[in-house]
């Protein structure tokens, strides 16, 4: 207990300190926003931008806005080349300019921010202590395409979707496009949502139209019954029910306008903001040191048509550092996660020099990331089996194009660094608070955890439809880094979790390790998940692959027959790979009794007490 | 005459001025890449970049490489986002990326340049006096899609390609493909070319498989009858003949990697140069200032299998001034034009303020483009008749997004700018000279001339399938301007130009106007076609629309047989809305006399003296 104990002393100093650090103790020289007529016009984006260049140019530190609905168009909004990671880079309209600031509150007062276009709300970029507060964001029109179900037929396996308003579509060669901004999007990408749970359908991946086909137009075709209604003809998803939402986002820039892009910033508050609709994800930020949200909200507007929110994840944190802290926020109806905090793993690929290394970024949406500056530590690790071999101080960076660049260091590498090793930059890892959140409706998990920082999770209730928290972390696919050393997960309440059908648990630590090494190496560190409350239709609780202390106690665990079990062979609790596992006090309400697997090597280091309702023994996972 | 002859006083006068520019004549300080190993590696692309960083920071003057043949990949080259006219915007891998140099040669002996990949081979920007000799350019896979007629079958309207080695293809839903650096391309934009003459067929427009219809795959299907061979079957074109080469290029990002690209920079000499590949045009130059190309060719590379030079224009030139000169260059096999001279129109949106307008680029492929900074003088003028109504000094520019910029001047303008008027910066109107040059088996025009500068064009050859020579202009589809105001053609060959079936003349003289005012305005002025050659097939060889001052003398046509005529009803010489015109001591040889229409009221403008061959009296033509 010892550790946990200086853990939280020292994330309540963190707290405190971070607390502090947004408030300006200087002259407060504010501006408001309608002195300039901002409420008068049809399109609020110049006055803005004149706004924005007065207030930087005379030190206002607030900007204010007084309550009302204000509306911008991408016409007039000034551009910039952005690469956003896990979005898709290219030219980006933006509104809120924020680059260059420190000391800045924007006070909006409850207003009603609606965005047309292609255009990104905010851009905090080269800024610190900036605070944005009191205000909603929304688009005109929606960056995904959706229908309603209003009959099934069987016989022919077909179904009619009814297109409202707000959505305009076309059908060409027998297949559905809806129109975005710019362009059209196909069906690719799709998923159904149940209106009255307002969230993914049960077992949704029997429904989906095979979702990842490159050619879906291989997989159904679609004809326009009557002006606004479109039969949809398919034979390889189960049917839908009437009056179920299809929803889809297309094969192509399906994220190139978040709502907050927040790069190479510091000390960030963002305040009572409900991010209604985003064509892109809520939030997303990189290299940036200590964001603040406090009741920043990602939901449907009350009585909208729309079943979608954010089209990506609500929030997303890539190689940040000081503190990430969510309070009091609410993450529904994304088609993504609430939020996943991780760093990078480039791939070295060239050997340079004696002391150079070139690396490159794989997966397309981390092309362009600003993956080190001198000075900064990174680590390479062997990419069977993720294990860390070598720390070095990056000395000089050279990014030579976005897939690919060349880092210095002061002592030779050409000896020991290994040809396809990952490399992760630790001097940029987040600790993360989420207290008193509510995550729900939305596809996808609620949240992803991978980050060195201290990290805790208490208080929230979550409920989705793949895992409730995914510890991951690979160099193969995502190439999302890396290992946590510090996590504690309590007093949470977690609510029908993985309903959607892919066979998940609600607790997933899952390291993608091509070839374990099966000694004393462990990915992940310190996981405590412990006192919180498990309200569950189906068997799997918790997954652990690879973990070095690992401690599952105090959970209620609490049977609901509000879906049917998908996986009611599943184990509860399955552990490989881990050393230092404490499964302890915790309590499983359930007809039949909660079985623990673990493989030979992990079992002699489990301590399996006091637990009610489970089997008395351990089974042995056979490989 | 008095005219010409001052004129031609002053083209003498700045090409000797020019000739001498780029004689350097402090120490040389040479380097030689060898020293480098650059013969040594696969991938030179690392090793130029040391190369060129060396040169610039110690300040060498010329750059040699051994004669040999070097291979350049995109994996390791520089990048940088470019928005380049006329072509596609984006983030460039570049090889030779020559920014912020002054006084260099780079001198290649003769070698062999291969380029893998996506990359630019050499971006000249802010740099001057740079001097680029004695190599070609080449792709080692081609940006196009081709394959050639096996068999025909009128029976069922099918033909069958045979698709070399060079070209990866996939059939998907009776779709043809041919596979990019990057991405798939379809049959979207086709043309067909003749084997034995190596130039697009004869009327080949009634063969192409509506190349522009954006939903192609309407239009036919593909099936693969074995492993290289591709039958189509469609009924809405010819069927071509055995032999003949099917090309595409697809219909997105068809101009991503030009051979060279130009832009702020000044004294550019490139000299015996050979692009025998692009994946864009050949050369496009903006915002730049005297180039000279003295043997800069564009053709097919001897033996090769393919039938395609560059997939664009083979030179462009966007608000150029100073000089463009060509001297002994050889254009062929381009599936666009040999070179367009021009600037841009932007229009008018906006009355910002009283001293300020909102211009917009309107067509894609000028989003982003330079248009005008603080000192250029802008004309604006009336969309409807085409007509300049005012001269205004820029005082400010802020470019907001790469269609929107606004211009603020130093005169009141509120009272005067009309919205939806062109903008065109006359600061930058080049001269252009076109000497002893061959245009020969492209797709398209041979030139387009748009330039207020001094131009001649002399002792030249031209066989292209459309115009020989085109002056267009226009506020609504190209935004192409502007108007020529002194340009000479003489002692030209121009052979069997038009083939391609477009019902166009041989010298094409049409700005778009959409209400012309029949008052005292013209859009182009000073046009003389003298002592040129003329051999074709067809009837039409000029049609003259809005011209002040057009002389057409002392030309020799010559009727071929080579042939079918394909508008044997065309006028020869057609004549609307001019003044001062002088057709005089033309030959027409044929076996019908030439026939000459005009408007009634050009018609008193017209000096008609001493042809040979020719009607006598003047058409006139009806509404």
């Amino acid at each position: 207990m010892a550790m946990y104990r200086s853990v939280f002393l020292y994330l309540t100093i963190l707290f405190l300190s971070f607390s502090s650090c947004d408030q300006y103790t200087g002259e407060l020289k504010v501006l408001n926003a309608e002195d300039y007529g901002i409420s008068k016009v049809n399109d609020a984006t110049p006055i803005l931008r004149k706004v924005l260049n007065d207030s930087k140019n005379s030190g206002i530190n607030k900007i204010i806005f007084p309550k009302g609905e204000y509306h911008f168009y991408d016409e007039k909004a000034i551009e910039k080349y952005c690469a956003v990671s896990n979005n898709d880079n290219g030219l980006k309209r933006i509104a809120f300019q924020l680059e260059g600031f420190d000391q800045l509150e924007i006070d909006a007062n409850g207003s009603s921010f609606v965005f047309h276009g292609l255009i990104v709300p905010f851009n905090i970029e080269n800024s610190s202590n900036i605070t944005i507060k009191n205000l909603s964001v929304d688009y005109d029109k929606p960056f995904y395409g959706q229908g309603e179900v209003v009959s099934v037929n069987p016989d022919d396996h077909t179904f009619d979707l009814k297109i409202a308003d707000d959505w305009e579509y076309v059908i060409h060669e027998n297949n559905l496009y809806f129109k975005n901004a710019r362009d059209v999007l196909n069906i690719q990408r799709n998923i159904w949502f149940d209106p009255e749970t307002k969230s993914p359908v049960y077992n949704v991946d029997a429904y989906q139209i095979d979702p990842w086909n490159k050619w879906i137009n291989d997989n159904y075709e679609a004809y326009e019954v009557e002006e606004g209604i479109v039969r949809i003809k398919q034979d390889i998803a189960k049917l839908p029910e009437k009056g179920w939402f299809f929803v889809c986002k297309g094969d192509k820039n399906t994220r190139l306008v978040p709502g907050f892009r927040i790069y190479d910033a510091a000390n960030i508050t963002l305040e009572n903001i409900t991010i209604y609709h985003s064509g892109a994800m809520g939030l997303i930020a990189e290299k940036s040191e200590n964001i603040f949200m406090n009741g920043l909200n990602v939901h449907l507007k009350e009585n909208s048509e729309r079943i979608v929110s954010t089209v990506a994840d609500a929030t997303h944190f890539v190689n940040c550092k000081g503190l990430v802290r969510f309070e009091n926020c609410t993450f529904k109806n994304m088609l993504d996660d609430a939020t996943n905090v991780h760093g990078i793993y480039t791939k070295l690929t060239d050997i340079v020099d004696s002391y150079t290394i070139g690396v490159k970024t794989i997966h397309y949406q981390q092309w362009g990331f600003d993956f080190a500056s001198a000075g900064d530590t990174v680590l390479l690790s062997n990419p069977q089996t993720l294990e860390a071999y070598k720390k070095l101080v990056v000395q000089d960076v050279k990014n030579l194009n976005e897939e690919y660049m060349e880092l210095t260091f002061s002592e030779k590498i050409d000896d020991i660094a290994m040809l396809n090793s990952g490399v992760e930059n630790i001097s940029w890892q987040a600790d993360m608070i989420m207290r008193n959140c509510n995550v729900d409706q939305n596809r996808a998990r609620s949240i992803l955890i991978s980050t060195r920082g201290d990290v805790l999770v208490e208080d929230c209730y979550f409920s989705s439809m793949m895992a409730a928290i995914l510890f991951a972390g690979d160099m193969n696919y995502w190439f999302e880094s890396g290992p946590v050393r510090n996590v504690t997960i309590r007093n949470n309440t977690f609510e029908n979790h993985c309903s959607g059908g892919k066979g998940n648990t609600v607790f997933k630590i899952d390291p993608i390790i091509p070839n374990p090494d099966k000694k004393e190496d462990y990915f992940h560190h310190n996981i405590k998940i412990t006192n919180n409350t498990i309200r569950t239709f189906d068997r799997g609780i918790l997954h652990a692959l690879s973990v070095k202390n690992l401690t599952f106690s105090n959970n209620i665990i609490q049977q609901t027959t509000d879906l049917p079990p998908l996986n009611p062979d599943k184990p509860v609790i399955k552990i490989e790979h881990c050393k230092g596992v404490k499964i302890e006090g915790n309590e499983y309400n359930w007809d039949k009794a909660a079985d623990v697997s673990a493989d030979s090597e992990s079992i002699e280091h489990i301590n399996f007490n006091n637990n009610k309702g489970f089997e008395n023994d351990i089974q042995i996972l056979t490989e």
